[in-house]
């Protein structure tokens, strides 16, 4: 069987572990049972030769198989990584998710979706990455008792990513230590009620006012003094008709939202001026992951 | 002319400054151009003497009608105040909303609705009274540069306001002086990521969710020890049915939301233990104020 997970963008804007989405830039793994183990890593890793030993997809789906058939079986992984690493895209979400959903579809489990998800929190505790990555379009998601509760809105086709990923990773637990222990009341309010208005905005649709609902206060422009190209990225975005220019988890990348007839032009002006950043466009996925049979 | 303002609950659960909704409690002024002013009160504050030569209304209508027509003019007004005072039932915002409204009613201004909400934010700064007090509904609101930007929810006719309004007020100022002047991430993850799931299950009439959604850390609690018998009410509110339970503005009122056919049975057991207390089933309102000819 063959497996996609898209990419996801967490802590929007003032939805600092709040909200997400998911874009069409998949990691795919194929596996099928086999006399002997062996994995091959095409795309992002491709060059580290440990991760063909051990990776964290081995060791999620290996405990996860265990668990459910308590017995053990050899397996041909062919991993196409296309998510890139620590770049704030979700893809350790999307080595969980696919480790689960294939662990439980290879023991010969039913794979439902809010299984997945739950089991997903034991790994990741971020409901944002995990839940778009899970169910596709744009999440807001609070966990209680161990559980993610969370409501859907599908993305338009009226609109695109462009997302500027640039040379050097940030880590995100780094990226968590820069953070301030405390905020005071203006900054909570700020974002309480702008995060609340932005998923009303998605849950609406009303793109044109994502701009002034994904103001932060919490911890974007402290994340982004790392790599303060960041601001001039946010800058050229929105003198390009950007709807929403943030970083995408804890960054380093930053997700630009504009309608699709915008996009080309401000790919091309991103490109120009961050000649060592990557830009892409994808269009937003509203599915989650696919299982297939290859 | 005659005008109707809802009573509004804001500062809903996590959505502190961010989340309200008007409930079928209304306050109407009754006004008309006379030969000479005068003014007669029925309801909360007839037996205030002083109220009768000035009052909030008063000062607002008079300033917002010479700023209009740079003149001044006699009028007969009658109030009559069913919201009641100081218990966080938005009845300063009734008062501002409906002076706006009516000074520019009496002064042959057209009358509107958002030209009203954003006068408004000049005397009142708390957008979650404001808004639903203008527009009805559930309502998710942000203000910048002093424009109020907001998505409305209409409410479904499935679900009942069981509003506990204690003996006691409890004063805005004071009862912000409570809270600590910083917060922890931790509490404003928790109140970011509810407010948000909280809109949205508003706005998909998710009704179920909303005791989940409904969690705070930041402020009722912290609130609630000046007037220790809420927890009482809250604890008898989920035993009874409730969908959410929560402090309405800052206090003293408590707003507990249940299907229309638990509401009766929820007020019973809240009368019977609160007997100093009084207990309301209202509806939603989804309209805002109304102006009438009379």
């Amino acid at each position: 069987m063959k497996i996609l997970v898209p990419a996801t963008s967490a802590n929007l804007g003032p939805g600092f572990d709040a909200l997400g989405l998911a874009v069409k830039l998949y990691n795919v793994v194929n596996i099928q049972e086999a006399k002997f183990s062996s994995v091959s890593i095409s795309g992002e890793g491709s060059d580290n030769i440990s991760l063909k030993r051990n990776n964290l997809f081995i060791s999620v789906f290996n405990e996860i198989f265990k668990e459910l058939v308590s017995s053990s079986a050899n397996f041909r992984m062919v991993f196409e990584n296309n998510i890139p690493f620590s770049r704030g895209l979700g893809s350790s979400s999307a080595v969980i998710i696919s480790a689960i959903a294939s662990a439980y579809a290879m023991a010969g489990f039913k794979v439902d979706k809010h299984t997945i998800l739950n089991k997903a929190l034991i790994y990741e505790n971020h409901p944002d990455n995990i839940t778009p990555a899970v169910f596709g379009g744009f999440i807001s998601a609070i966990v209680s008792n161990n559980v993610v509760h969370f409501s859907k809105s599908e993305i338009s086709d009226d609109i695109r990513a462009v997302v500027v990923i640039p040379d050097k990773p940030m880590n995100t637990n780094q990226s968590r230590e820069i953070l301030p222990k405390s905020y005071t009341l203006k900054e909570c309010v700020n974002n309480i009620s702008h995060a609340a208005f932005l998923a009303t905005c998605f849950l609406q649709k009303k793109y044109d006012m994502l701009r002034l609902a994904s103001f932060d206060m919490l911890h974007e422009d402290r994340r982004m003094v790392a790599l303060p190209e960041l601001f001039d990225v946010r800058k050229i975005a929105y003198e390009n008709a950007a709807l929403m220019s943030c970083l995408s988890g804890s960054g380093s990348t930053f997700l630009n939202i504009v309608y699709k007839n915008d996009a080309i032009n401000l790919k091309t002006k991103l490109s120009n001026k961050f000649q060592n950043f990557k830009v892409e466009i994808f269009d937003f996925d509203n599915d989650g992951f696919k299982l297939l049979q290859s």
